[in-house]
């Protein structure tokens, strides 16, 4: 993906300049004219000053549309400025999904006080959301959605959703339930309004329905949404009675979230809660030096087998020189190898049973590029050494590819077997270890054919 | 992410069964009871011969869904099994988009013979679409979606999208324009819905519109539609009049691939159009050599660097010992370095202006990581070696680590300016760099401290 560059002049200049001369009108425009994402964002690069004013222009509906927009840390910040009362009233303008997962990020007892300020039913609501293991569906589903009954008129179905619109959050698609919530079929609200008043909601249902369970992970659902191309994926209990809604707008967080965290892992940086933008300086320093210095430490395993093959290297000057050729190439078809695993099981697009059959073709890839790159290297080494050094050298390159290769492939699928994240196999650590194991059959390589040591 | 394992019975199996038995009951049961997307995914795992006969039990319009979600082989593969009237008519019930994407893989006389076949108004569509740029936004956007005047009533309106919601791929966000297609504003339909049916449309109309010209990448459509979770994004002509619609299911797939790339990329692979699944081994094999043969040749640099210090490595063996923990430290920190600008510059944490703030971060950050492990291998060289020893390597590996993660972290930067993808500053590329740079540092530091050669 090509980086994108910000053109537009700075909203956040312009709402400085406005709060600054106190151009209420001026205020009032901008911020209706653009996203509550933008004005989101926009508040971050404003002084403190200016929250409160800016706030306070918005309306309450639009505070806590831009609220639910802000990042952690600013929604944390801007909650500790507010009485419980205030905060409880900003609290109870999100959405339910939305003000779970701040109530999350707070303390217990501050957020205790600002559950205690909302109405009865509120707290019934948001109290039962939060019980949901972190990351799982329930979590981040919201329990406001309008259903509909398989033996309704079309008529009857509309009327329902009108009058309950305004609290359910979406309503593209409607799920039609027994009384206790079973789910039946699922037909567009487009299908609905198109249909004759008279015709019976059952006559327009779709059968194929896609659900997830409460408990199950977040990740699943957005797969699931991302798979089925759905607009909500209805959240069930275990016996299939509908709990709630996910709607596709959450998961696309939640991919991005997701994807960032593996490409992180992929280089061996630790999980970095915030924006790479926001993250301080120590946060950076502890995500990157666990694996740093891990990975010094299988480093010395390198140095002590180059230092156990030393006469070798005394013997035969020309096999240093062409060492780092060798044990980087492996690595590098190690990196490649354990990358196109790593991504194909995230998307689903391969199963941890597919093992067999892809450690095959990456036997069959990995020995071709094996024998290319052997050939490339005899070349050279005849061309720069004898053919006995040509001979070992490339025997060693085709060797090391092939281990290389195998280990990156295969290691992403041991992590999976041992429910770690396959993201883990990062380059970094794939090369480590595809150096030690390539120094020792570089050498070993060599000994034997060179007769050395 | 974690893999995802899936649990179910096959469909496919079941799917098999049934053809294989001649049960068209359990067959159109089967086929009804599941989503499109799995009954496309089990086609691939039937024989040929089935594909026929489970497509003409699915009807009409569902065997247009199930073929949009075909991969593009078995797509292609479909079409040309069938006559050009029977191809035309399958084409014909998919969506402009789909039918856009199918053809635009098929060799142009076959795509002009479909097309040809065609009504005359789905051609001039379809032309149209295909005339954008591929990986445009106007590429992928459906010309099918229904439009409201400010000045209607709210029931002038409904009545209005009740009569257009078959051709129109979604109306839960509904666009107010001129006559000219100018846009004005968009209303949600459950807002519509609530409102009174003789309010004037005028006053349901949210301000806050977020559009994107037809020749702009599509890339920037998802970004938006991520950015500001919508459903659906609107395209427009330069001079600002809706053309089309991009709703939210079509740009998961983009983000989907794009990030896929982006992984590939990092990993000095080159861009697999297939699933890893369906990928052959000839594909695998040619987009995993080009790099590995690329980086062959900076390893050769590495190779004269270390026999030009050959010198110093028999006055002092401990050098080599140290040598692959202080160059693999060096390439690591760097690989983490440019894995975060990479990501971060995608996902529009960051900017490409904002080169110089994170450079001055990274700085700060790689001193604090490069002082770190100089410590611990100041200690690790004090026991096993001098004292000098240990100064020359602790100094090497702050300098290397310092070099490897600047380098990383300038590299996406670069290549942005230079309008190159920033993911191609990959791991593999990175730490080959910093091995060539690492060594002539290594070595220069060691003489220079040990007064060497």
């Amino acid at each position: 993906m090509n980086a994108i560059i910000k053109e537009s002049p700075s909203l956040a200049q312009e709402l400085r300049t406005a709060l600054e001369r106190g151009e209420g009108d001026l205020l009032s425009e901008l911020v209706g004219a653009h996203p509550a994402q933008d004005i989101a964002l926009a508040l971050g690069e404003l002084p403190r000053q200016h929250w409160h004013t800016l706030f306070e222009r918005l309306g309450h509906e639009r505070a806590a549309e831009v609220y639910a927009h802000l990042p952690t840390e600013h929604q944390t910040e801007l909650l500790q400025n507010l009485d419980h009362d205030q905060a409880s009233r900003l609290i109870g303008e999100l959405s339910y999904d939305d003000a779970a997962a701040v109530l999350d990020e707070l303390q217990d007892e501050h957020a205790e006080a600002i559950l205690d300020a909302l109405p009865e039913g509120d707290q019934q609501i948001l109290n039962s959301l939060l019980a949901y293991p972190e990351e799982s569906a329930g979590r981040i589903m919201t329990p406001e959605f309008a259903t509909v009954r398989p033996e309704w008129t079309v008529a009857e179905a509309l009327d329902h959703l009108r009058e309950h619109s305004e609290i359910a959050e979406t309503v593209n698609t409607i799920f039609a339930v027994t009384p206790k919530g079973q789910l039946l079929g699922w037909v567009r609200l487009k299908e609905l309004l198109l249909s004759r008043p008279t015709t019976s909601v059952q006559t327009t249902l779709h059968s194929d329905i896609v659900s997830i369970e409460a408990h199950e992970d977040q990740e699943e659902a957005a797969r699931r949404i991302s798979h089925y191309d759905l607009d909500v994926l209805p959240v069930v209990d275990e016996w299939g009675s509908i709990l709630g809604i996910i709607t596709v707008d959450d998961v696309l967080d939640i991919i991005r979230d997701e994807t960032t965290e593996d490409f992180h892992r992929m280089a061996a940086v630790a999980d970095l809660p915030l924006s790479l933008r926001d993250a301080s300086l120590k946060m950076l320093y502890r995500k990157r030096i666990g694996w740093l210095v891990i990975l010094v430490v299988v480093n010395i395993l390198s140095g002590t087998a180059i230092t156990f093959f030393e006469a070798s290297i005394e013997a035969v000057v020309a096999l240093v020189f062409f060492l780092p050729m060798v044990i980087a190439t492996g690595g590098n078809a190690g990196a490649q190898a354990s990358t196109l695993m790593v991504r194909a099981l995230a998307t689903g697009d391969i199963q941890a049973s597919d093992w067999f059959r892809l450690g095959l073709k990456e036997i069959l890839v990995a020995t071709a590029l094996g024998l290319a790159l052997a050939a490339s290297i005899w070349l050279t080494g005849t061309w720069l050494g004898t053919m006995q050094i040509a001979n070992a050298i490339a025997i060693a390159m085709f060797l090391v590819v092939l281990f290389g290769s195998l280990f990156g492939m295969t290691l992403p699928f041991v992590l999976t077997r041992l429910k770690l994240d396959p993201a883990t196999a990062s380059a970094p650590l794939i090369t480590s270890v595809v150096d030690v194991v390539g120094i020792v059959i570089y050498f070993g390589v060599a000994t034997a054919i060179l007769q050395l040591g």
